[in-house]
C-alpha cells in the first residue's frame, strides 16, 4: 500500500544513550512508513476514489492516511467517505468547525493519536484559533466556550464514555442551549462517527500524515 | 415519520397501583410509538432506499427501526445501509455469526437496548442456539467459546472499553489464535462501527421493532 | 452432586469450523452437565430440605441449580434458603416483582449469567411482560417506568456500584418517591443480598437451569 | 429499637470556630444515639435471639450494633445470624483469622465504615498483630503476607470490584496457592457475604459499637 | 541509610500453619527493618537538618521516616522539609487539624499506608476524638461533619480523584461553605501535596514508624 | 498579581454566531488575563527570587505563569523553584528530556492543560521533534519508545492512575529496564510532583504562558 514518511517520528539518537542498550521495541521495528500496523491487500482505486484523491491532492496538498488505509477495498473506502463526507460537510444547523470540535473532544475521550493529530489540525485552521484547537485535544472543560458549545461537548463527551447513562434530561440540555431535535441528531451522529474512527486506528495502529502537526499554529 | 407499536412495554396497571399515585416520568409521556425520542423531518425514499425497505419486509417481514431512524435524510440512509452491509454481509475471512456475536459483544458492554435487541436475535438465529445470544447479551465471558472467538471477542471488548490501551501485542494475540491481517481489520472495523450504533441509539433512544423479542428463543 | 443438562450450550460444530483448529478452551473442558466449577461434596438433604426440593419440583417443575449448588453442606443451603425466602416472598410494601426488578438490574451491573437468566425470567412471568424483562437485563434507564420504580432501581444500582457514596440524599430520594424507611431496608437487602449471590455464583462459574431461557418470552 | 451512645464521634468545639458558623449538616442532625438512619419497628426478640444476645452480652460484653439493626423483624435477624455463623465460625479449612481479613479486605474496597470498624477489630484481635489489622483497613497490598493469603485476598478483592470478570484461571490460582475446591467455595461465600453486609451497612448509614476503636491496639 | 524495627508486622507463626508451606513472598524477604523498597546511598546530614532531626526526636520522640527516606540527598530532603512545614504548619485559614484531615481523605482515596498510618494518628492527635481518625482513613462520607468540612473535603477527594473535572462551579461550592480564595490555594495545595506523597510512598513502598499505630487511641 | 495576555483564547466572533445568543460563561466572564481563577494578595519577590525571575526572563525571555501564580508568598514560591529545580535540573540517571516526558505523560492522564502546554513544548525543545511532544500529549503508548523509556512511563502512568496498585514487580520491571535504585527514586519523585502541580493547576485554573504554543513546532 502507499507509504508516507515517518521519519520525524525518530528521536536524536544521543538523548537515548543512557543505560544499557536496548533492543528495539516492537513499535520501533514496524517499517516506519507504513500507515497501519496491518499488512493489507492492495486494490486499484475506482475512478470515483481516483478522482477524490485527486481532490485532497490538489485541495490538501496530500492523501489523508485514512483513505490510504481502507484503500485496499474500495467498498469499504466508499462507504467511509461517504458518510464522512455527509457528516462533516454536509449542511447541518452545526458549523464546521463545531462538528470537528465534536471530532476532536471525543478523539481526546479516547486518546486517538491519529483523529487528535487530523482533526485538531482542523479546529486550529478553521477557527483561526491554535489555542482553541490544543484546548480541544488536552481537556475541553478548560476552554472559555459559549453555553451552546460547552452543552455540546459535555454531552459528547458522557456520549463516548458512558452510552448507557445518556437520557432525556441530556437532550433536554441540548434543547435548552439552542439545539434543534435535527441538530442533536447531528451532535449524535458526529459523536458517534469518531467513536468508531478513534477505534478503527486504535485498532490498526494508523499513523497520521506529518503534514499536519506544523498545520495553522 | 414511520411508526411502530411498542404497546408490550407497558406493564399492566395494577402491578404500579402501590404506594402514591406517579406522576408520568417524562420516558413514559412520550408517544409509545415513536422509534426515536427525536422529532426529525420526513423524506420520500429515493428508488434505491424504497427496493431495499421493499426488500427488508420480503426478507424480514418487517423494516428494522434503525432503517426508519434514518429515514429522514437519504443521504444518511444511504451511507449507513451502504456501511453496514459491507461490513456484516460482505465476504469476510469472520462468519456472519461471528460478526453478529461482536456487535452483541460491543453492544453489551455499552448497554446498548436497541443493538441488544436486534443483534441478540441474530446470533440466536444464526447460531440455531438461544443460549449463545443470551450469553453473549449477558457476559460472553461465561460462554464456552473456542479460543478463537474468544480471543476475538477479548479483542473487541478491549477496544470497546479502552481503545487507547490496544498494542502490537493485542493484534498479536489474534494472528496467535488464526486470524489474518485482514480478519483483524474486520473485526475491528465491525467492533468500531457497532460503537457508533450504539450511541446513535442511545443519544435518540431508538426503539427495536418488539417482533425481535420472541424470534428464536 | 446433581446433574442438569447444560447441551444447548454447544454451538453447531460448523460455526466454528473456520481458521486453525482450536484447542478446546478450559470452559469447554469442563464438563457440561456440572452445576458449577467446583468439585464439591456430597451430603444427604434434611428433611426439610427435602420437602423444600419436592416442593419446587412440584411447583417449578425443576430444582433451582443454586439450590442444588449449596446443596452439599445442609446448614449453607438452610440459611441461603431461609434468608432467600424472607426476603423475596414475606410480606412487603415491595411487590414481589419490584423485588425481582431490584434482582435483574443488580446482577446487569455484576453481568451474572446465573442470575441474569433466572430473575429475567422471573420478571417476565410477574409482570406478563416479556420486554420489561429484557430492559431489566439490558438497562434499566431505557425503561419507561414510574418515578417511584424509577427511584428504586437508581438507588440500587448506585449501592451496587459504589455504596461508598450512599448518603442521606439517596435514602431522602426514596422518602419522595413515596417509599417508608421499612420500605428503604427492604430495598436494600434485596440489592445486598443479590449482590451476594451474583459473586457466589461468578466466583463458582454457576450455570441456571436451562428451562428458564424460553420461559414467559 | 435499643440505643447505643456514639458521643466520641463529636469533635471538640474550638476545632471548628473558624469561618462563618455552619448550619447542622443532616447527618450531625441525626440523634446521635440512633443505629441506622432508618426509622423502623420494634420487635420482641424471640427466645433464641433472647439468648443469643445475652450470649454476645457475656462473650464481648455487648451486643454489636448490626443484630440490634436487624432487630425489628426476628426472620430476618434469624436468617442473617444463621447464615453469620456458618460462615464465620463453622470449621473450614480457612482459620477465622483468615475469613476475617477477607472480610476487612472486601470492606476496604468497598470503604464501609462499619465493617472496616468491627471487623478491623477482630483482625487485631484474633492476629494479635494490631498492624495487620490496619494493613487490611488501608491497602492489603501492602501488607507482607504469605503467597497464600495474598492469593485469597487478591481473589476476593477481584471479586469484589469486577465480578463479571472472575474465570477459570483465577480459580486455577487459588488452587496452585495450595487451596482445595471446598476452601474456593468458602473464601467466595465469605467475600460474597460481606459484599451484601457492606451494601446493608451503607444504604442504612449503620454505625459501629464505639468500643471496637480501642481494642486490641 | 538508618533503620527502624518493623517486627510487629510479623504474624504469629501458628496462624499461618495452613496448607503447603509457602515460599517467603518477595515482600516478606525485605529486610524488614528497612525503610524503603529502595537501596540508595547514604548521605550526612547538613547542619540545618541534624538541627531538624533533633527537634523531630525532641518533640515526637522520633524521626518520622519519611525523612530518613528522603535522607540520601540533602537537596531533596530540605526542598521536602520546606515545602512540608510550609503547607502543614504555617498560618493558613484551615486550623492544623484541617490539614490533617485533608491528608488523610487524600490519602484514603489513594489507599497510601504510610500516609494513612502518619496523618491518622495526627488527626486522632489534634482532635483528640480517635473515631475521627478513623473516619477519615476509612471513609470521610461516613463522618459527620460541619458544612465547611464537608465541602472542603468534597473538593480535595474530587481534585484527587478527577483533577480534570474541577471547574469554576467546585470553587463556588467552597466560597459558599465560608473559604476564602486564599483558603481554596491553601486547600488545593495541601490536597496536591499529599497526591503527591502518597506517590513517592507508594512507589518506593515506604514504610511508617510502628509508634503511630497505637498514638491517641 | 502580574497579569499575563490571553487575548487568543478568544474565538473569532462570527463563529458563534448560530442559534440563540448565548450568556457569557463563567469562564468567558473571567477578566482575561489573570493567571489563575483565584484573586489572591499580591507580595513582593525577595531577593532570591527577583533574581531568578530576571533568569526567566533572560534564559526564557519570560517568567512562567506558574510561577506567577506562586508569587503572592514568597515561603511557597521558594519552596516550588527549589523542588523544581533539583527535580528537573539536578544530575541524576535520568535525562532531562526523559524527566520533561514523565511530565508530560503524567499531565496527559490527569488532562492538566497548564502543565500540558508548558511541559510539551519542553519536550518538543529537548527532543527536537515536535511528534515526540504530540504523542506524549496524546498517548504515549502510540509512540515509538525505547523498552528503557516505555517501561519508565508505564511505570509513571501507573503510578499516576492507581498509586495503591505498584508493587514490588513494578519496580522490578524498572530494574530489568536498566534503572538503578536512584533512578527509580528519581522516576518516582518527578512522577509524583507532577501529581501535585497537576491538581494545583487543575484547582486554580491555571493557564499557562501563551509564547509556549508555537515554540519548536
Amino acid at each position: 500500500m502507499a507509504k508516507t514518511a515517518r521519519k520525524n517520528h525518530q528521536q536524536p539518537e544521543h538523548q537515548f544513550a543512557q543505560g544499557p542498550a536496548p533492543a528495539p521495541s516492537s513499535a520501533a521495528a514496524r517499517d516506519d512508513t507504513e500507515i497501519t500496523a496491518l499488512d493489507l491487500p492492495t486494490a486499484s482505486l475506482t475512478p470515483a476514489m481516483e478522482a477524490y484523491f485527486a481532490k485532497c491532492e490538489e485541495k490538501l496538498g496530500f492523501v489523508p492516511n485514512v483513505l490510504k488505509a481502507y484503500g485496499f477495498d474500495m467498498a469499504k473506502l466508499e462507504a467511509f467517505v461517504a458518510m464522512y463526507n455527509d457528516l462533516m460537510l454536509a449542511p447541518s444547523g452545526l458549523s464546521k468547525l463545531e462538528r470537528e470540535m465534536i471530532a476532536v473532544a471525543v478523539s481526546s475521550h479516547n486518546r486517538c493519536y491519529y483523529c487528535l493529530v487530523a482533526h485538531g489540525a482542523a479546529v486550529r485552521q478553521l477557527s483561526g484559533d491554535p489555542v482553541l484547537g490544543e484546548l480541544m485535544v488536552m481537556n475541553y472543560r478548560a476552554a472559555p466556550l459559549s453555553p451552546r458549545q460547552r452543552a455540546m461537548l459535555d454531552f459528547v463527551v458522557k456520549l463516548t464514555a458512558e452510552p448507557w447513562r445518556v437520557e432525556d434530561q441530556d437532550r433536554a440540555r441540548l434543547r435548552t442551549a439552542g439545539f434543534t431535535d435535527r441538530d442533536i441528531w447531528d451532535i449524535s451522529a458526529v459523536a458517534a462517527f469518531f467513536n468508531m474512527t478513534n477505534r478503527v486506528a486504535s485498532a490498526t495502529d494508523m499513523r497520521p500524515n506529518s503534514v499536519y502537526h506544523a498545520q495553522a499554529r
